[in-house]
């Protein structure tokens, strides 16, 4: 579940707390807070807090008082590393926080996904392009392309606000066991010094400094290469009177284990953990699993519970959040639909590409498969990556905890690990009925192709699905002269076990042998009527159907075709919303000649469960498919009207 | 999924937290502390911990003091609520804890297996039977069965040890929100109190005090019941001084909100949340929200991550927990079954009986379903218990969260919460391989009748299976003269929907209609060879048939049968190993003419899939069972030779 074998950090002496400006500029080394102290910091911070901070406004945390945090951080990995820390931080947190994120585009874009979605009360976020810092440390020669984002440490007030006045520096693979505050309250130490960081007159001593350093080591040490500590360590041996070593509370690391074991015999409360060294989490000794169990705690915590406001601070509310609150306290609990109305409003955390991801190149006719699932179906990706070649886009709703597991699960295959052209999206569970087409909706607007194949988990495609699709696409002309759906005819097995036809000729044997069916001929014909299975059997060549009342097939349409409806939640309906939209839309159905899927059999889902065996939860969907209706009358007016009379038809008959 | 309309707490001030020996026994009233005021307890205790305290051992909490917290804890409900508080109560503490709980025989079943199987260094556990208590305050009219548990707060003092000097008294609806230890720190405000306590002298006078003032209050406020809390109130009002109230951070509550507000506002540092009023946790205003997201934390957390030592403390190891430690250090991480090794060697935490149960009443021929199932199983259950009538004891493998969403179906079900005597038992996930065999052993551990019918939760039972196996364990003399195994012939159906046949002869009739199949047919039909089908179809009696290689039928046995073998995790050979081991012990395989099961369909499990596409896992599971059957040989000697020759033939084969 950990990650394993990542290299380890380049210095023996990380110091991973950089009091960034402060910590630096400090005349004065203070004896009591040397490494291997027994004093800790616990009383005098914790206690300023609740006196009064009126006299010394600037230099106590005041309650309120925003807290300034900056980290660096760049690709996949680093983006979801960066959680754990977000959520250890935010859990112990009881001041506003702003947050400067210093950013490739890469974890720019995920990362802004995930704060929007998060909606965390009292944290601001402010991204910065670290593309604009790697000038000012490459030619600093580097073994590792990420080392460069490691050495951006150095130059970062030059890419910071100048109001700025204190920052404190992360590394991403750090866990909070305890507030930031007392570390912030640190800088009191340091009162002489700060105002110098405000005109930044000492910046450029310090960019002088290191950069002389840096030269000078590259030119005396024959160094072949610097990381940032590296520097940090020949600035800071050069100019021991710069430095005011924290606590080692504020830093237990893992990489040099005895002075771990120093550190925290002698002071019982950790602050901070550096996962430095996480090799070591295997060990079965008896302190790494007090540090892996904290670490597995924020793993799998339940992000949205950090959704919570500050008390007696004003809440800085993130965009949206208020709107939503009101609509959310609109609600009538006693309604018997609340529970589709709560599900409706709500807004799940959402990690994009949770996995590294490789783009696919720009083709005009390419594919992506879209779907969603839950944990519950896992194990259909590996098949799924064997029949469809292609590029994909995932959604899947599970807990924080289940996301490792996702993981784990992904790295400890062969077949998926392989896959750089699948890309995963978390939305996070939150309710109790499944956002079926919000997870679509994330999917499908995380399709880099200009074609979408809007699918779903349980089917597998025919092996030559993807290269027909294409050459279809470009046959048809679709999106371009064509507004078109192309439709993928879907079948069942109802075997575990069964070989799955090369061709169709193979597929029309098994379907005769009744070996295989047509999708739910047995439950809801009415789905894929319009596909008209017989005249597909026998057709050569593509061929227009009409929209019918209930028709739900599984089409391939241009990626900026109309979204699934969110109002959908649960069982029932989503899909067939969607088409009827893309029909009002006047998207011709066409049916592909050669293309099929199958469906393999699984247990029904619980919504399907509660859908057969509630009266209510069947009268809430009726209530959803009514209003659906109204709104489709009030934007496409009569030519709704079918939609509308198919329903009132459909009512009629249950 | 928050627990809706439990009753409020009866007084409108609830000292939640009672310093009971001391708090009750200070002489002078400390005006600091007073509620509203403005100060917070912070600096002062957590300062000391760090401090030398060899001058004043016994008043300040040293860094590895024991600290002792009482609890009263009764039913089903008390139990699982207890649950949370003491997961926040670990989260934060940092000293050795010693609990003392008294509680009834329903709370004590199963929070000695809950302990027992959590396994959480520097805890100690100390069970007092509640019925001691009883007669000391079953003169005190009461509304409530469950008022009468809340009484004995009063008389506490005589059942704990005469060595305890100080006692942390807790209500089992509290949340955590720091470090116990802050709490334990106001005992040192009295330390003139402490050793009246330890000889005892004032408990006399505490007793007489509160006995009078309830009889008191009996005949001059004529009223019909009183709670403890009435209790504590009218005593504290005619001897304030006896009183030293806590800071109102130790006693968030929830029921006065007004209160409740004014004392976070000024202290930045909840302590503790009192969920005495639950309804309110509904109320969608931003406190509440918080308060929610506090306890929500407490209760989705993976309770097996606060199985960490304490630093620098002697750790007082559970029964078991060293051998454990040690057998799994000896694991060797390269080895490819390494996963399943230590999967074996895990210790789930087990909360039996996690919901109300209503044991059966005895009756000489009843038999308990048993079965497991995880979270994408639970839609089983309704069908289950349309289908059998009788008592079940059912496993679930969870995560804490899930046994929330679990509980919450339960709820809302009316076919489940109907029943009574299901017992659901959860056993919390760890580790990647399912415990199969672990999770079976838990639910046949907890069967109450003198039979179990051993079956799995896919199948359903004919409607009349649980009347006609009573009866034919009767008419069989099973147990008694028999030592026997009663066989249920397995079959499937592959369809999501159909109707389940009212007899054998219904059930014949889709057999030949092809919509039913005997269990496996087509992939691994030895599984149920012996069973005979085409002998069962004409069975008018009962017949024996022999064991062969693979056997896997559902069967009724006597509850004192051997256990499944734990060793066999993930998928493959679980129940193929049981059934050889019932044969090895001599048990006659008997089919039932009249008896059979059906298995609905759904996708493979994730451990089926992972034994298809893994060679690893296939290895790995073949050494398994050459273990399994080393094992045999020792136990029975050349009567197992037959097992393994079946072994090396199906090794041969493959």
């Amino acid at each position: 579940m950990l990650p394993r074998g990542r290299p380890r950090a380049m210095g023996a002496v990380v110091l991973l707390l950089l009091l960034l400006v402060v910590g630096f500029f400090l005349f004065g080394r203070d004896p009591e807070y040397g490494l291997g102290t027994t004093a800790t910091l616990d009383e005098k911070p914790y206690g300023s807090r609740n006196r009064s901070a009126s006299s010394s406004q600037l230099l106590l945390p005041s309650k309120c008082e925003m807290l300034h945090v900056a980290i660096v951080c760049a690709g996949y990995n680093s983006s979801r590393e960066i959680i754990t820390l977000m959520k250890s931080l935010l859990f112990y947190r009881k001041n506003p926080l702003h947050l400067h994120l210093i950013t490739d585009a890469i974890a720019r874009n995920i990362l802004e996904t995930l704060f929007r979605t998060w909606m965390v009360p009292a944290v601001v976020v402010s991204f910065y392009d670290a593309e604009e810092l790697k000038p000012l440390v490459s030619w600093i020669p580097n073994k590792h392309y990420s080392g460069l984002y490691g050495l951006m440490k150095l130059v970062l007030p030059s890419i910071l606000p100048l109001s700025l006045a204190r920052v404190i520096v992360l590394d991403t693979d750090v866990t909070f066991s305890s507030d930031i505050v007392e570390l912030w309250a640190l800088f009191d130490r340091f009162s002489g010094v700060i105002l110098l960081w405000l005109d930044r007159l000492q910046q450029t001593g310090w960019e002088q400094m290191w950069k002389l350093t840096a030269k000078r080591e590259l030119h005396t040490l024959t160094a072949t290469s610097l990381a940032d500590q590296d520097i940090f360590n020949a600035v800071l041996k050069e100019h021991p009177n710069l430095v005011h070593p924290l606590p080692c509370v504020w830093n237990v690391q893992l990489s040099d284990h005895t002075l771990a074991e120093r550190c925290y015999l002698e002071a019982a409360d950790l602050k901070v953990i550096h996962w430095n060294s996480p090799k070591k989490l295997r060990v079965k000794n008896k302190h790494a699993e007090f540090f892996r169990n904290l670490h597995l705690t924020f793993l799998g915590y339940d992000g949205k519970l950090l959704r919570r406001e500050l008390f007696g601070c004003p809440n800085q509310f993130p965009p949206g959040a208020e709107q939503l609150q009101q609509a959310l306290a609109q609600l009538d609990e006693e309604e018997p639909c609340f529970e589709f109305r709560q599900q409706q409003l709500t807004v799940h955390r959402v990690h994009i590409t949770f996995l590294p991801h490789q783009p696919p190149p720009p083709r005009p006719y390419d594919v992506t498969l879209v779907a969603q699932l839950s944990m519950d179906r896992l194990q259909m990706l590996e098949a799924l990556c064997r029949h469809w070649p292609g590029p994909m886009s995932l959604a899947l709703y599970l807990t924080d905890a289940e996301a490792q597991q996702f993981l784990h699960f992904v790295e400890t295959s062969p077949v998926l690990s392989a896959r750089k052209d699948v890309a995963y999206h978390v939305v996070y569970q939150d309710g109790p009925l499944y956002p079926v087409n919000q997870l679509r909706n994330v999917a499908l607007a995380q399709a880099l192709t200009p074609y979408v194949f809007l699918s779903d988990i349980d089917f597998l495609p025919a092996y030559s699905l993807y290269d027909y699709l294409r050459a279809s696409i470009e046959q048809l002309e679709l999106g371009s002269r064509r507004k078109a759906a192309l439709v993928v005819p879907a079948f069942e097995t109802l075997h575990y076990r069964f070989s799955f036809p090369n061709s169709k000729a193979e597929l029309l044997t098994l379907l005769d042998a009744g070996s295989l069916y047509t999708f739910r001929y047995h439950e809801w014909p009415q789905g894929h009527l319009s596909t008209d299975y017989s005249r597909w059997r026998e057709a050569q060549a593509p061929y227009r159907v009409q929209w019918s009342a209930d028709y739900e097939p599984y089409v391939v349409v241009p990626r900026d075709c109309p979204r699934y409806d969110p109002r959908f939640v649960g069982f029932g309906w989503n899909k067939v919303a969607h088409i009827i939209e893309l029909d009002a839309q006047e998207y011709e159905f066409l049916v592909l000649p050669e293309a099929f899927s199958i469906h393999l059999p699984h247990a029904p889902s619980l919504d399907i469960s509660r859908f057969r065996s509630s009266s209510t939860y069947r009268n809430c969907l009726q209530a959803l498919k009514e209003e659906f209706h109204q709104d489709l009358s009030r934007r496409y007016g009569s030519a709704a009207l079918k939609y509308l009379t198919a329903l009132q038809q459909s009512r009629s008959r249950a």
